[in-house]
């Protein structure tokens, strides 16, 4: 299944995406739901981030070629992260598919995009095992981890770095029967493919941070995990369109835009 | 007005305190509330968070005595932030009014209060000034920012060093007429005081985070941001009660216990 979150007549509404339409339910997948008659064409429906998280936990530094290009970038010798150590970004930066990623007046050329996989939680979790770990994710989504390179070398919290408003566009969609082994993560930059790389490369996977994570917080419904990113970044500018696929999940599409003043 | 949330019903409640007694409102401080008959004594009520946040922002470092003490703590240099750069904290990690602060079984004995102002937001604001910067607090309440001083060497992100769950009691209820110049912020440990600062004694002041933050950051109504404490802790063990007071708002009392396995 698929499921997107949208507004009807001004209200939160989630549907379950069927081909190329939407179909709307009453209630949430995360607290129970019931299907409607109303459908709508997905292209004539705006789509908002598919969850509005609780907590909103990034891995960080997750693939091992990022975490050489990024230590390069900022100025620090790489470290591979030994344990699935989660960290956080901020819920204010979160956007919709389609919405654009706003360059702050004073920010420098170096805002780059960061393709992840997002696990996003349906049940109240803790003290999960390898076992038992995924039962209490619903799906994957897709996130853009848009970063400003300068504020990250001085931002020890990344509050400027990586939340300022609009850095964080999540969706289209989750998707709940995905694949982590047969998925690719690819960034396309006006329509140039620039990083293909196969999403589960990763340094920790996602069992190994909901187990880890979950021996000292609760994870609740709504709650968002993203993955991290591999690769080295180019700069985005003014008038960009960013593109982010992850195959089996779908396309996460925004436009960039430089504030004025 | 003190604002405080409960139960009722299993329905989350808001209300507002007048003596010793619990006005029980419709709505909420954020989106607008009409006033109930049915009143109920405070002293028979459980009273949870007074409010649970969109985004959990923290200060961090800035009191000048407890940067220095912190640094010592955890073998760095010490370090006085030069500029109001916010950081975070995580949902999970909240608990009311008499909540339990409960010690994983792996923890070091280093388990230590912090006692902070916590500024919450009313309305959504972004762009503040100096002038007009505290018009989006609706007020002031308190919180512990319950921290496992091992972890916090280890933990880049803090995430099991004051992420864990019940590591940030916060409470009893939000003071909308609080003068921040004449409020003195205590902590008792099982009736002894062991802490007695000036709260305004910040290195950056609510209004210089609210400012600084506001350049790249949306604030959203039920926001916190949690001010920082001044100091050197003490470490807490099982059976203990840790009691913090900001005097013109009120007393968040915890007890202690440390967790079997």
């Amino acid at each position: 299944m698929r499921w997107a979150r949208y507004l009807v007549d001004g209200r939160e509404t989630f549907g379950l995406l069927e081909g190329d339409r939407l179909a709307d339910v009453t209630g949430d997948p995360f607290d129970g739901f019931e299907r409607t008659r109303a459908t709508r064409p997905l292209a004539e429906t705006k789509l908002l981030a598919p969850v509005m998280p609780r907590t909103f936990y990034a891995a960080g530094l997750n693939y091992a070629e990022h975490v050489r290009e990024i230590a390069e970038s900022v100025g620090m010798a790489p470290e591979i992260p030994k344990a699935a150590d989660i960290g956080y970004r901020a819920i204010n930066a979160i956007s919709g598919p389609g919405d654009p990623i706003v360059i702050p007046a004073d920010a420098s050329d170096q805002i780059q995009y960061e393709a992840e996989l997002v696990a996003v939680i349906g049940r109240e979790a803790k003290r999960l095992t390898y076992d038992n770990c995924f039962d209490c994710v619903l799906g994957f989504t897709i996130g853009n981890d848009v970063s400003e390179r300068s504020w990250q070398k001085e931002d020890f919290t990344l509050w400027r770095a990586k939340n300022t408003d609009s850095f964080a566009p999540m969706g289209p969609w989750i998707e709940t029967e995905f694949d982590q082994q047969a998925a690719r993560t690819k960034v396309r930059l006006n329509g140039r493919e620039i990083i293909d790389f196969p999403t589960a490369n990763m340094v920790h996977s996602v069992a190994d941070f909901l187990v880890r994570m979950t021996r000292y917080v609760t994870l609740y419904p709504r709650d968002v995990i993203w993955m991290g990113t591999e690769g080295k970044s180019e700069n985005m500018v003014h008038g960009d369109i960013c593109e982010i696929e992850i195959t089996g999940i779908g396309r996460l599409r925004n436009p960039v835009i430089r504030a004025s003043g």
